[in-house]
């Protein structure tokens, strides 16, 4: 090994840059040296949309340290002692003599460079759908900077009516919003049943409805056959079904694959799910060469199998790491992921953590026991806004496995809780009486968190018997008859209800209008209220009297996805 | 025992309604009762500053519940079939033939009942301060839903011109918010060098200088001599300094006591601390009397010691816990507190779990590391707004202490984290990588949190030698001259600086301005920056050039409590 340690990163995004900069802070004699193909280094490509969205005019805040420095070659040389060299494409990579080849897209020039150890950070490149007319003008992602100026660009010229976004996942529905509020037209096609497929389908299902409400259209389970188009120029969208939205603009965004090209040619071993495989040091199958972000798979935490997880969090995180081992010997490691997630979606937030029911299912896991909750997040008088969470937990254990929120209210912070309990292994006994920080500005005295918990805790033990929304849906489709109770007052039915053959019986009436629920005591009955508290204590009320059968309907009409009568 | 058994609750404010509400959940049979002093049920006691300083303006908020239906008998014996007695005040308890005696304060009329089970919610007592003038009108404290009627009126009659809050804790700062709202010109009396002594004096500094800045008076280190007052009325408060305060309106917020009386009148045991002494199924030394909320001690988590901690989410945990086990067995247990609480102050938010800096060295923990950081909670181009927390963690462990959170960002979410962060029982290498919601609207790709616990990473590893901003303004006051280096632009600096003889060398200038440092290699130099991001960056480039004794001044200028140049 040379001596001082040559240490060149791929890639400048966000990973690599992270792995330079740490690099360079624990060895101070190395020659740290990133090669970025683009001409932008460090850019905040998680906030492309909301540059594309206007939520900011200034692309430079894309590339700015929080002070305002652009984050050029110039800064990098001069604030950190790293050489950053833009505009240049590594081609090749000769593990034996330990070199890389690379060209300079602005001149041309080609050259090879030794390194001592080398971190793979090329990123991810969008999945494109395999049909015809993709070549069209009027077709993007939303992956690069140049795609964002695009974008941007369509905001500003204002000519654009129509477009259709192809994918409903994350990117997919921040875009969605950004193009949403530049003023044009929107439709969201996606193949699946559902938006958003970190969630289970009924909070996805809320959130579709939101985005409906603002004007966007949905449509699912349904795919692109083709892009049509006239003289070059996109016209419309061609789907599955033989729909033609016309369109001038298609946006797409049905996920991302690992850029492993460089690897692969290298004979670096590549992972089941088309990732780079690394260890927990973030070291590839050659101990010299380390990879992190985007190009690489990651081992789910709770699974403990592997996982494609392309995150901006995660790429940092993993860049700390693998540049610290590769500037020194392998003394850290990357534990993985639980795959927390967050997304914005017009005036809700949507966010998981850990592994939705269908996820978990998928896995293997029968044992287990969900809840959904639905509350304001603070009291009425500070202006609460809605939650709705899944819980998912080890029914044996009462281990958390995972929990999804959706909503207007602080999604943020009820997925960052549920993502500490989950790593700190805790289960629902150990939240029940957690210790939050409660104030009216800030929550509810028991936080919606610690009443999700209590909901499955009572669910466990038997006291709650729980009926999601979707199966008294299916029960409806079916023909049966349960006995239905909305238990809230008159005024709130007028103004809102499900419209699903329900009897309206106050909570606070039902103990003396118990004449008029079934005699059979064996009847299926469920109850509910806007979010199912008093559709609860309605419940209990009933199971006092003697009625065997009683449910509730959990969440209550927020948490119902379906249409209602009003 | 009877059948079926009667449980009885004193007290119907928070703890008590719930253990009542539960009670009732676990036995059908059961006749719950609930005897209350006061006029009013399931008073929202932390809503009255808010009330008070017109958040909102509809009373009934305080009593309602999330639907708008009023917590009255009327409402308790209908929707929750418990009998709630208001204006009854329990005036006696005799254990050896288990009933209770009661006056109703509103016809006088007496009488007793027997009990099974008893829960006592009696609450705390607002302190009074021991000196004369205490009898004036126009004191008052923020303790009683009457409290609140009276303070909300001085609002809205717009009469009174000037008040002082006597205290300078949770409830002092939320009141002078209140009153600071209504137009009234505040002074925050303090007898502590510090206001909110949950938090280590520099962050409660930056929240003193965040209340002065909105115009409120703050004086600490200085306790009341008397009240002074003509015909009657309030004129001014005296300190003890001699200082007198012209005001029509102080409000005693100086902390509570447990109210005890009935307890200690039935020879049931008391804490050292004043408060019912209550097992960890919130039993006293009665097995047929339980008690909860306030007028209880409970178990610090973290240290096993007894606290007095007159939360309202612990109040409503505990009634939870209480409740369960009247109605049944001892099944379930209270598992105690880490003292998390948060407060709103104007536009900032100042939080804490866990033990302070100040809390862990009186208890004796002398091997505790600590570290400030300040970030924004989002990107700049989200509109981050500034969180400044404060670590403490066991040296030898990493077991994470405590931590405390001020600023105008998102502290709740912060906070949240690290209570669940303690109650997982995680040290700083378990958050090194933790798998948080990111997206840019709601934090930093590398949230605030995990980058805490980066920095108290770099510092036991030695690689970040922190100083605080309190001992370099002590080394200041001294007479020592270290060499201080502001590493923020030009700009910046003619903007804000502190003014404290230090040398301008931005970032991305040092290395090539090392010969102005001075050539002594082991003198001390202290970098900064807005946040001491680039002072760290600065500080290993000097490492990395030779020098020996460089030193970060933590959170850099933002958290920096003491006056400055501009």
């Amino acid at each position: 090994m040379t001596n001082p340690r040559r240490i060149i990163v791929i890639g400048g995004s966000a990973a690599g840059p992270k792995a330079a900069a740490k690099a360079r802070r624990i060895d101070n004699d190395a020659e740290v040296i990133i090669l970025q193909k683009e001409a932008d280094l460090s850019m905040a490509s998680c906030g492309y949309p909301y540059y594309v969205g206007g939520f900011f005019d200034d692309r430079n805040q894309l590339l700015c340290t929080p002070a305002g420095v652009v984050r050029n070659p110039m800064f990098y040389l001069n604030a950190k002692d790293i050489e950053a060299r833009v505009n240049t494409e590594v081609t090749a990579i000769d593990r034996k003599h330990k070199t890389l080849s690379f060209k300079n897209l602005a001149d041309g020039e080609a050259g090879t460079l030794p390194y001592d150890k080398l971190v793979i950070a090329t990123g991810a490149v969008p999945r494109m759908p395999p049909v015809p007319g993709a070549d069209l003008d009027g077709i993007s992602t939303l992956q690069s900077m140049k795609d964002a100026d695009f974008l941007r660009n369509v905001r500003d010229e204002g000519k654009i009516k129509k477009a259709v976004v192809i994918g409903g996942g994350l990117i997919g529905i921040e875009t969605c919003e950004a193009l949403q509020l530049a003023g044009i037209e929107i439709t969201v096609i996606e193949l699946l049943p559902q938006l958003l497929t970190f969630l289970d389908w009924e909070l996805a299902k809320l959130v579709e409805n939101h985005v409906k409400s603002k004007g966007a259209n949905v449509i699912t389970d349904n795919g692109i056959a083709a892009f049509l188009g006239e003289n070059g120029k996109l016209t419309a969208v061609k789907l599955e079904n033989g729909t033609e939205l016309p369109c001038e603009l298609a946006v797409v965004a049905i996920g991302v694959r690992p850029n492993v090209k460089l690897a692969k040619e290298a004979g670096l071993k590549i992972g089941e799910l088309g990732g780079i495989d690394v260890n927990e040091y973030m070291q590839t199958s050659d101990p010299d060469i380390y990879a992190v972000g985007d190009c690489v798979e990651s081992v789910n935490r709770i699974t403990g199998k592997k996982v494609h997880a392309p995150y901006g969090d995660l790429a940092n995180l993993q860049g700390r790491v693998a540049g610290e081992n590769a500037a020194s010997e392998n003394y850290v490691t990357f534990p993985g992921t639980i795959q927390t997630g967050i997304c914005k979606v017009f005036d809700y937030a949507a966010g998981s953590t850990g592994l939705s029911e269908t996820a978990a299912r998928k896995l293997g896991y029968t044992d287990i026991v969900t809840v959904v909750n639905a509350s304001p997040d603070k009291p009425g008088f500070m202006e609460g806004k809605l939650l709705v969470t899944k819980l998912t937990a080890d029914a044996k254990s009462g281990r958390i496995l995972g929990a999804q929120c959706i909503g207007p209210g602080n999604v943020a912070k009820q997925i960052a809780q549920w993502a500490m309990a989950i790593q700190g292994k805790l289960t629902v006994e150990d939240l029940i009486n957690a210790d939050l920080p409660y104030a009216p500005p800030f929550s509810l005295a028991i936080d919606h968190f610690i009443a999700t918990a209590h909901l499955l805790q009572n669910k466990m033990k038997g006291r709650l018997k729980g009926i999601s929304c979707h199966q008294v849906y299916l029960k409806i489709l079916a023909g049966e008859k349960p006995f239905l109770i909305d238990t809230r007052g008159p005024e709130e039915f007028e103004e809102i209800r499900l419209g699903i053959s329900e009897t309206l019986i106050p909570l606070g009436a039902i103990r003396k209008r118990l004449k008029e629920l079934p005699q059979d005591k064996n009847r299926e009955i469920i109850c509910y209220c806007k979010i199912s508290l008093r559709g609860y204590e309605a419940a209990l009320a009933l199971g006092a009297n003697g009625w065997k059968n009683v449910k509730v309907m959990e969440g209550g009409i927020m948490a119902w996805p379906y249409p209602r009568d009003k």
